[in-house]
């Protein structure tokens, strides 16, 4: 224990591999005998020394992690501010670090949890506390900076694709007397990374999905009716990708089912299926489905891809290793060498490289028309759910995922009042 | 070809496995030197004389249906009226099957089909015409009678389990600060048995599903709503599965989102997750997901029960056994003759047994309170989403889902305006 213990947190929405790449934090840190503590919903139990000894838990629970989605200590949707604004928050979270003797803390997150650990390392600093900081790469949206994709969002993107061409031949099969038109609503607040992914479910202009909605793109309505009623009279059906986060050439988001915002101050959406189907039925008179998969698409472990799962995996590993080698301040990203065969490798990459910067969709993914993916989109997104990685089920047919015993470190602060 | 031609017509919503009844009657078929035409688009290619000559497509094609869902040869919502009020399509019918020695009709469906062939069987023997009619199980409704479950219902049901559980972990983890109610809405108009397959998803009161809402009970949403917060309290967040038929005590469907009803006379529904969130969001204020999978559930042969898919390949060879045998107006039904170890056999039974019942499910699945499956739901649903039989997977990560060629037969008659 001389080299001090490693602090692990989860940040932010789950994913259906963020627990591989626990799974691989901790495993990687056994090895080398270093301790390892996760913080308790993220940021929170960090705050509120509300610390898991991980030691407690078998290696078969450990490696376990690696097929169980969501997040296994839990996350927390909370952000901190500035060092001025925040600095309460981030001298506490300097004295719980202290008090364990946290040497290394990985912070497993978005663009949020990057700039957290970025700030944290430069308080550590200043206060003249040897503290190692890393960012750890996860999210669905795959709008993290630098790197080439965010782990979590291959499994995400398989699991749109797959699901788009399913309900594709269901909807094939059925339209001359029922459903006609199909609306998949795809997670993705500003960029259309898995609107895109269900794109990868079919082939030219007649294969499904027919028409991609982005958040890229302005939604027109007469527009999207035009095509829609089109593709019907030609195809026989329309299936339709629809990002969560299109909005109009005004700016404003064409459904927002929730109205509230959440700690990021984002808006809270849904219900973008349902108004366009809304639209087709009123204006179109057309049969209609729609599906809103919400968080089944984020946390399909039994979809994942392996290209993701690896990935996952792999950043966990060389989490840390940077952080054992006293690398602060740097995020394991996902550098693409080559399309085919698909080839990567990890790296380091500084934190405020990543920090605060969103990764947009190239302009060139998107098809002239504004309703498709591109060849160099499919190029791109295509090696990411390939392989597959289905984890163990039991005589009960359902996966057998973990439950982890989270036994809490005792205390050693007073409790802390925000 | 002395013994005359088999017709094989698929009928109303499909499922993940009514391919590989398909597959299972056409290799059946072949192995008998029978030859298998198919109805395009169900009982409206037998209508309008558009047949499938399925000696076209490669016996790898055949087999491949086994593990590709949607319906190969389309199918369709049209129900015939008695014999009487659409007598004219029941001889135009006949007309059909004699221009193409037809002399076996598997028809695949769910109790109006089971009808619709107990019907043309009737017209066949007051005309003299010697033809062999047999009902083949299928639909996720689960709602056929005789037969111990359906075709298609084991594999949309381990989908609903699995569902359940995976977005559960990602509530659980996320609760602390984000979503602290997620709704599930399964399908089923009439009776629960999707919505209690998502109660295989956990045990015991703390385990997610938290709550089931049936169609057998009425939705009190006081009860509903006092429910979900004394579970959040409790546990920290509530995953709720409700299916799409509940109603309220004075049979009003709790959320009628379509509005129209289907040549069925079914009224389509829609949207009971999204108006209960919304009770959830105003009544109680807490942070609510919600999912409304549609037809992800019925297409997911990724996800397909091992013994879903035995069985829909069973009833497609004894269907063809049958149909040969000369044993008219049959359904091969699955009889279970043990629980532990799980056993099961195929029988023939009348089809005048099957037509246009409807199994309710049995009162002692549902527990007291109204919100939960009990053991003996559970002794008869575990068996059916037991096994793993997932598609091959392309280098392109996504399953080798067939396409056939469909090519029609000549049509030999007058074309017919109905």
């Amino acid at each position: 224990m001389a080299q001090g213990t490693l602090l692990y947190a989860q940040s932010g929405g789950v994913t259906a591999v963020i627990n591989a790449t626990a799974s691989a934090v901790i495993q990687t840190a056994r090895a080398r005998k270093v301790k390892v503590l996760a913080a308790r919903n993220g940021i929170l139990g960090a705050l509120g020394e509300d610390l898991i000894d991980t030691s407690k838990e078998s290696i078969a629970a450990i490696r376990a992690l690696a097929h169980t989605p969501g997040g296994a200590f839990g996350s927390c949707r909370v952000k901190l501010k500035s060092l001025e604004a925040d600095r309460a928050r981030y001298e506490r979270l300097l004295e719980v670090l202290r008090a364990h003797d946290v040497r290394y803390f990985l912070y497993n997150g978005g663009n949020d949890s990057a700039d957290t650990a970025l700030k944290v390392s430069r308080l550590a600093a200043e206060f003249d506390y040897d503290l190692t900081c890393i960012g750890v790469p996860k999210t669905v949206d795959n709008d993290l900076a630098v790197t080439d994709c965010c782990p979590g969002f291959g499994s995400a993107a398989k699991y749109t694709a797959v699901s788009v061409r399913e309900a594709a031949l269901d909807v094939a099969a059925m339209a001359e007397t029922s459903t006609k038109v199909f609306v998949y609503e795809a997670m993705g607040r500003h960029a259309g990374w898995l609107a895109a992914a269900g794109g990868l479910a079919g082939n030219g202009r007649d294969e499904a999905p027919h028409l991609i909605l982005f958040p890229e793109r302005p939604y027109d309505e007469a527009d999207f009716l035009a095509k829609v009623q089109a593709t019907v009279k030609r195809v026989g059906y329309c299936v339709v990708v629809a990002s969560e986060g299109i909005q109009t050439a005004d700016g404003r988001f064409v459904a927002d089912a929730g109205g509230g915002t959440d700690s990021f101050g984002h808006t809270q959406l849904g219900g973008v299926a349902s108004f366009l189907a809304g639209r087709v039925k009123d204006a179109l008179g057309l049969k209609v489905h729609w599906t809103l998969p919400d968080y089944l698409q984020r946390s399909a472990r039994h979809l994942a891809s392996k290209t993701d799962l690896d990935q996952a995996q792999a950043v966990g590993r060389k989490a840390v290793e940077y952080a054992l080698k006293g690398m602060n301040a740097v995020m394991p990203v996902i550098v693409r060498t080559s399309d085919t065969p698909y080839r990567w490798r990890i790296e380091p990459a500084p934190l405020e490289k990543v920090a605060n910067h969103e990764k947009k969709m190239p302009a060139g993914f998107i098809r002239r028309d504004g309703h498709g993916i591109t060849p160099a989109a499919r190029r791109y997104l295509e090696p990411l759910i390939r392989g597959e990685a289905p984890p163990p089920y039991g005589r009960d047919g359902l996966p057998k995922y973990v439950a982890l015993k989270n036994v809490a470190v005792k205390r050693t602060l007073p409790r802390w009042r925000p």
